[in-house]
């Protein structure tokens, strides 16, 4: 292991106190101490890198001007904080960034108190830094900032724009900095992304005032033309600039900018400008992604959450294998829609913004005109589903079980009332790893079923997964189809099954048993398999049944669980306060039968980060845990046997 | 009753084909007696009311100028088109406008092909109407034309931004009408008001074109001032004025407007221009809510849904009581939040664009440093609540149980993951009756008690409303808390109960009983005490909890119950899919109890409109249904009883 050593400069800061003392030569050579260090760290122990590097001169401008923590910076998504971070008591910590009880990958308010508000979702920012300015202006904290730190794709997402349409009249001191890099994780669309193109391309703002200001600068003054009109023309041009020409000042809120985000004087003495200017301002900065490494910067999604590299070559190390690896649920959902809308012409895809990450990036690249990246609105991406499943279409909506949060009233009120036909694949749920409790898809199961007209799905694997895709983009099938999967790989490196029609709410028995069933539903699945597996080698011989299906529940299957069986084993990666346990119960109770249910699952409680492996295990519902369970359940049976042999 | 007749040319009109048949002139004339039609059955039948005043004309121009139903028309919200109804086939049925049976109050697919997108929450129209555009594109419909039509009060939502930010760059042909009146059913708020109100005042907008224009045209052409020179500046301006000056514009959308709303004849020429200009485009109309009734053009709060009134002198009717009769739980919350922020400096009061409807008014009148009405921003409401949180602020931040929907990711990731004490008073809890399957309060015990951390309470009667409201603001609470109450009246003429705390997740039992229990939540625990009253003439005497809080539920109350009872009924006014009564089964689950239970509560189905006593009892969760099920559930026992008298 390379001994990872931060830079002279950077050694000593220990709080933004000890930056506060360094002169400006002296803060340059600790943004390049700080950027190297973050290089150093990540390339090494992984974790989230271009954004970090995006802002290494800001990060340091905002704590050299801002008198953090009683300053209040909110980090927007928090993936671009690992500077923060290091330069606030966090340096020699930085090595267990985003690792089991290690420091987490985000701003969290319960490791610092310089991390004013967690984060993790995008788009944030602007509505809890306004909510601490109206606190701090009602507790007459007046020399108290807040500033909001947030990127152009997180402006995309309506939230943003809700704070922004509050805070442009709420009269506090906030300052919201637009960090433009025209990214997301992939490269940021729509409209305000080619706003903030014109504005800092200069065609139409820059450029604009400059020659309308040159050419009132070479008017004749005299008798045609009095310095009456002059000033008159020139007063309302002034005005029209400064208060409706740009969105934003359309919206109230004080624009300076564009300025260059990696001039750290220029951002030094801006920031020291705006602290003092009262109101609600926005200062638009440009910053490139992945800045200071070359490769970053040249591919900015590759190098978004590179893994682990070597960071002279720029190789990012993969595992290599002797056999045949199963393939990411994520790949099989690219590859098979393609192959379903290949058939079924009236299929379209839409992704709020992870195009790479849920691979309907294959798609949009084949077909153009049928795969839609949406930006981070997913609400929007819902509806606008809805909206093309009134027209007949067959719409996969692809959104992170997390993030589908964001769009539960859309899921509600815009399909499941009018029952349209669109397909969620709610990728990313369960316990996702080390983006830890924000990214958890730990609560769809509980928050869909309870919906009338939903499906709620789950497979297994990758082949019930493109059967459950088959399945739902069927003419026959008309209700509003949930399909939940988890990040990362599935079991089957020969996963290019043959699709076939699933009957809708049947489950699969897969053992025969005895004395107890176990019932799994989705990925854990495959856990309760390898349970079998070893407690077989101990006698004790349970039951297996995939339900496939959480909603509506294959009650025929049921009754042959409940009829034959008095101790059960639910498990599933979701929580289990109100999910796939607690609707098995729900059948238990109005159907009367009274068996012994033990439910597995994601418990009720805020669940960290760590590997998927340390954290299934911490959850108790891995397959040690389903064989501990089986063998507690058991032990008075058990006993018995052992007597009588 | 007063017969309601609609005018002799409305009579003839069964459809738009008919409309297209008239002359301008005969327009107009029927544009007057739609609007009469409109007050003549609203005044005696009920219904929203101001805001279909508001878009006769824009009604009559549409259906006037559009080919529909082949092109689509999407009303955003819905309770304007009143007057799209009655063109629509359902001018004689819409005297059952909301009644039980009748036609909704909203646009609904399922009730004509006119109706394009069932709506009901504001702010879908711009993406479900580019769904529609997007399917037609694809599809090759290339004639077929979208329009949403959204007021200024629903264009603060971020979903509505969202759809702009695709619409912008999506290149469909589809039309935004921004229907501008200031209004949402409170006046509207926020920064994009007080620009569209700089827009329309010409202020900013309209006056400095002009201006420019006109200094343009005075300027000097010869010598000094060349032609090429005047050229330059004008093109600056004007590319200027179309492209980068208007919010809309930023954002890729034409804009058109502001014009004139009631101008019939306006409308309709810009319409048929406006029919054949590619591209995304928005008209910016001025309308007044409630024209042509001056009573509801002066207080547009009031009438929004002024309930029955005398169409000739405006007197709203109320019903007159001998007795005092109970409050509105909205009232109660009202008062009651003054009352403790009188005492509680920390109290901050929040209320997405529901002012009037959840009483925080009230307190934005008295307090109006502490008490703040965000517009219709649900997600921000909430993130800013939780930051406020985070600067030691107690907030109630009060939402109708369907809009809170909205919100859900923000009360996961903001609010509950970092634990913030932030009080959510979920307003209009359970059925609401009239406005139908798009505002029942359903999911919110489903979809809040699977949340970590998180409190969730609700209070069966006024004087519990203000206990677990003191409860929730005392310091010693240090969790989100939910308090969930309905629409309307509670039970206690003497409501102003002196406060106390309740232990949080404890339960009150109600009183004694042998052979059955039964478990409520919330004010349906006021038709147990009716079943119960009824059952004890019959010989059967159950027990009574109130449990009060879903989570934590009170599990010594319930190791009670169990241990007691093998019939448990659950009670509650939200859906029996993961709700309350699930969690009493889990608990029965968890603890190996065997007792039978029967749910009762909203189904798992869409429930229709109608009044709240006409659903709870389609809904068998009433008095009459306890009892039923009570009844149903002691049969044996009753039966062995009455063997042995």
């Amino acid at each position: 292991m390379i001994e990872i050593a931060p830079g002279a400069l950077l050694k000593t800061i220990n709080s933004p106190a000890d930056l506060k003392k360094l002169s400006r030569e002296q803060l340059q050579e600790l943004t390049d101490e700080l950027r190297q260090y973050i290089i150093d760290v990540v390339s090494v122990h992984g974790g989230h890198f271009a954004a970090s590097l995006g802002v290494v001169e800001l990060t340091v401008a905002l704590h050299y001007v801002f008198n953090t923590p009683y300053d209040q910076l909110v980090w927007d998504v928090g993936h671009q904080a690992y500077g923060h971070k290091i330069l606030t008591g966090r340096r020699d910590n930085f090595v267990s960034n985003r690792k089991y009880n290690g420091i987490s990958g985000f701003p969290k308010r319960g490791e610092s108190e310089y991390d004013t508000f967690g984060v993790g979702h995008s788009s944030t920012s602007i509505s809890a830094a306004l909510g601490m300015a109206m606190a701090a202006k009602y507790k007459g904290e007046t020399d108290r900032k807040s500033v909001a730190i947030i990127g152009d794709g997180a402006m995309t997402a309506g939230i943003a724009f809700e704070a922004m349409n509050h805070a442009g009249v709420a009269d506090t001191d906030m300052l919201i900095i637009l960090n433009d890099n025209c990214m997301s994780i992939d490269p940021n669309v729509g409209a305000l992304k080619e706003y903030l193109t014109d504005i800092t391309t200069s065609q139409a703002y820059n450029k604009l005032k400059d020659d309308i200001w040159k050419a009132l600068g070479k008017l004749p003054v005299g008798k045609q033309f009095s310095r009456e009109m002059a000033s008159k023309v020139e007063h309302s041009i002034k005005s029209f600039v400064n208060k409706s020409s740009n969105l934003f000042e359309a919206l109230k809120l004080r624009y300076f900018g564009p300025i260059d985000g990696h001039n750290l004087t220029k951002l030094v003495d801006t920031l020291n400008d705006l602290k003092n200017i009262p109101g609600p301002k926005l200062l638009h900065i440009i910053t490139t992604k992945g800045k200071g490494y070359s490769l970053a910067e040249k591919d900015q999604t590759k190098w978004h959450a590179p893994g682990l590299f070597d960071k002279i070559t720029g190789e990012i190390y993969k595992k290599r294998y002797e056999l045949p690896q199963p393939p990411k649920y994520q790949d099989v959902f690219g590859h098979t829609i393609i192959e379903l809308a290949e058939k079924n012409k009236k299929i379209f895809g839409v992704t709020p913004a992870m195009p790479s990450g849920c691979s309907l990036k294959l798609m949009m690249d084949q077909m153009p005109d049928r795969a839609f990246d949406v930006g981070i609105t997913e609400q929007h991406a819902v509806t606008l589903s809805a909206g093309m499943a009134t027209q007949g279409m067959k719409v996969f909506c692809n959104i992170y079980s997390s993030f589908m949060q964001r769009a539960y009233d859309q899921v509600v009120h815009d399909v499941a009332i009018q029952n349209l036909p669109v397909i969620f694949c709610l990728d990313r749920a369960g316990l996702v790893g080390e983006d830890g409790p924000t990214h958890h898809g730990a609560y769809d199961i509980a928050y869909m079923r309870c919906i009338p007209n939903m499906i709620v799905s789950a497979p297994m694997n990758e082949g019930e997964l493109r059967n459950l895709m088959y399945t739902a983009q069927l003419d026959s099938t008309n209700n509003p189809f949930v399909i939940r999967y988890p990040r990362g790989e599935g079991v089957m490196p020969e996963w290019r099954t043959e699709m076939k029609e699933i009957k809708i709410g049947t489950g699969r028995k897969l053992k025969d048993g005895k004395d107890i069933a176990i019932l799994s539903i989705g990925h854990p699945g495959n856990f309760a398999q390898t349970a079998i597996r070893s407690l077989r080698t101990q006698g004790v011989d349970p039951a297996h049944y995939d339900m496939r299906f959480i909603k509506p529940l294959d009650e025929s299957l049921l009754h042959e669980v409940f009829q034959n069986f008095d101790k059960i084993i639910t498990v599933e990666d979701g929580t289990i306060v109100g999910g796939f346990g607690s609707a098995i119960i729900e059948f238990m109770s109005n159907h009367n039968y009274k068996a012994e249910v033990k439910m597995l699952g994601i418990p009720d409680a805020i669940v960290e980060h760590g590997s998927l492996k340390e954290l299934h295990h911490e959850c108790h519902y891995d397959a040690n845990a389903i064989v501990e369970t089986v063998l507690d359940m058991m032990k008075d049976k058990i006993k018995v046997t052992e007597l009588h042999q």
